[in-house]
């Protein structure tokens, strides 16, 4: 459909819908393509819930608290793109499910430019450090905003050689989240000369499940994402793998095998990413890229509703939910039911806190 | 053919031929098989040269002169070795053509080992010696012999770390020419412990023309070669291309993009070498390695003449010769002649002096 702007009314629904416990950003996506639009998904989601298998309903927020964080982000002078809005970057739309919403403190009109995301090791050496500077400021000069993490080491390393061209920070709390402290002059920086930007609720202090989130925005912002330094199980392999899912380009910066912070960025290239030692790698590789394919979000769809065996499937399916992640594609092959009931059905145990929704089409137990 | 151990006389004629000015390694393979043994191939030379354009015939060492250089090798306790004899290692065997002879001081045994050749710069780093040296001593521990060219730096290390497992140090001038100095006492362990082989006669000082044949060797000894630092154009680069050419693996150590020492390892991997980050790498790449392929040698052809046409043949193809290579089967096609026939007119025309015929397939002018 084509993206437009919401309504006051229709944006306070979303922003709830959005903050309701249960409701990520598969169930999200999933209701706004059923019902057609929030208000009408908030309506049903009690009855989905008790279907799904819970006796107390999943906690809505109420329009005032909505008001609330709408308000506090406006004081900030942060504004809320929301999903379907043309100003919510294209690159991050293509994700499916895309991110329901997003803060954004600053120039906003960075987020749809071209960009790479420069990420690594909070303990950076020097070395690293030096690089991750060099490399974000010759991407500016090449046109692409530099997006990153703020965090110490890299993150904050490359978000400074790009300030001059502009970057992105995309934080696990919200866009008011300073941290670490001692980048509280480059959080300024960014917000009045680039952008920061945040799926969370302004005052919210990141806890550890939001970076799983603001990884796949950072990857999800940027045409490839750069590992310059990183150990393995570090959360930049993790942003990295996500950008490979979602079809990026994936670069890392090799080191000596006698530097425990190369073991990830070699590991990747052991893997396949690109072998970056400067500028002209990216630039490369990136020419010779076919693009981010745009998805099709077709979220006026006629609402359809089927309920004809219903809850047998959704008991079904219950059942072949375990700790271990399946696919939704398995899921349906085991069921033989469509798609669509099938995601119906899922999407109400997760009303019923009874399954989790990855994106990238996994399904866990909750 | 079978390998067979030379009389006296057929190796005097051996080296002979091997010494003989225009006659390098290609020509001396194409015509022992032609003349089905050096004598006859010694005898026939003088008239293939004049064929060939060439007044004065090229200097073949006299009997005694060869019988210097054997004496010479045998007061050092170094052994010939000529390419058909059994303990020839098979992997120098199979490359096309081998070196015809290897002087050998030392433990000759250890030559037919499964080895990885581990090379590198000569001005290395403190960091790329010691993984040189530990890598050397882990590919020991798992029973392959390190081969290195005993050059300052990432070679010293190698073979230190491999002194007590084995090591072959291939050297471009003869084995008794020791270079650098500092690696005097490294000489005589190696000669003591390991082996030191080289392609040149005893008491030889290494000239630059004779690394490439050196480089040559180190890789047609191994299985694979491990590069540790090297800077772009570098030796080190250079047999990891004939190492690829001749079909063996080629490993490449990862470093920063800060360090130059790293450009030629990084650029290796770029273009599709194995990262190594330690010995398990190597090790998992020559398991899943289908080996070397050993090369049918009939070096006891009948011979074949058939001088219909060839002085035509051969002033056609020297036409065709210029300092740019060619490759022998462009030759074939360009001239739609026998591959026989070109073959025996392109060693014509390099024992007059006119074509150089490199390994590999490649012919230039001279």
């Amino acid at each position: 459909m084509t993206p437009r702007r919401l309504s006051d009314q229709e944006r306070l629904a979303w922003l709830r819908l959005a903050r309701t416990e249960t409701v990520g950003p598969v169930a999200f996506d999933h209701l706004l393509n059923r019902f057609g639009g929030p208000q009408r998904a908030l309506d049903a989601l009690p009855e989905l819930a008790r279907r799904g298998g819970r006796a107390v309903p999943p906690r809505i927020p109420s329009p005032a608290e909505a008001l609330a964080e709408l308000e506090a982000g406006m004081r900030l002078g942060a504004r809320l793109i929301c999903a379907c809005e043309p100003d919510y970057p294209g690159h991050l739309a293509a994700l499916d499910p895309p991110p329901p919403l997003l803060w954004a403190l600053g120039r906003a009109e960075l987020l749809p430019q071209p960009s790479v995301a420069v990420v690594g090791a909070r303990i950076a050496s020097a070395g690293g450090q030096r690089f991750a500077r060099q490399l974000a400021a010759q991407l500016g000069q090449h046109g692409h905003v530099v997006v990153s993490g703020m965090a110490r080491g890299v993150d904050g390393a490359a978000h400074e050689g790009a300030l001059p061209t502009g970057t992105v920070a995309v934080l696990g709390g919200g866009v008011d989240d300073v941290y670490p402290p001692e980048h509280a002059r480059l959080h300024a920086q960014i917000a009045a000369e680039g952008c920061v930007v945040s799926e969370s609720a302004p005052g919210r202090r990141a806890v550890a499940k939001d970076f799983p989130r603001r990884n796949r925005i950072i990857s999800g912002l940027s045409l490839g994402v750069v590992v310059v330094e990183a150990e393995l199980r570090s959360g930049s392999l993790i942003t990295a793998r996500l950008a490979a899912e979602q079809g990026r380009d994936v670069f890392a910066v090799p080191g000596s095998p006698l530097d425990p912070r190369a073991k990830g960025p070699n590991d990747l290239i052991r893997q396949g990413a690109i072998l970056c030692e400067g500028v002209e790698d990216v630039l490369r590789a990136l020419a010779g890229s076919i693009g981010v394919r745009e998805r099709e979000r077709p979220y006026d769809l006629d609402p359809t509703e089927d309920d004809l065996d219903r809850d047998a499937l959704r008991e079904r399916l219950a059942g072949l939910l375990s700790p271990t992640a399946v696919s939704r594609d398995e899921l349906v092959r085991a069921t033989k039911a469509p798609t669509a009931a099938v995601m119906a059905a899922l999407v109400e145990l997760a009303l019923a806190g009874r399954a989790e929704l990855l994106p990238g089409g996994m399904v866990t137990e909750a």
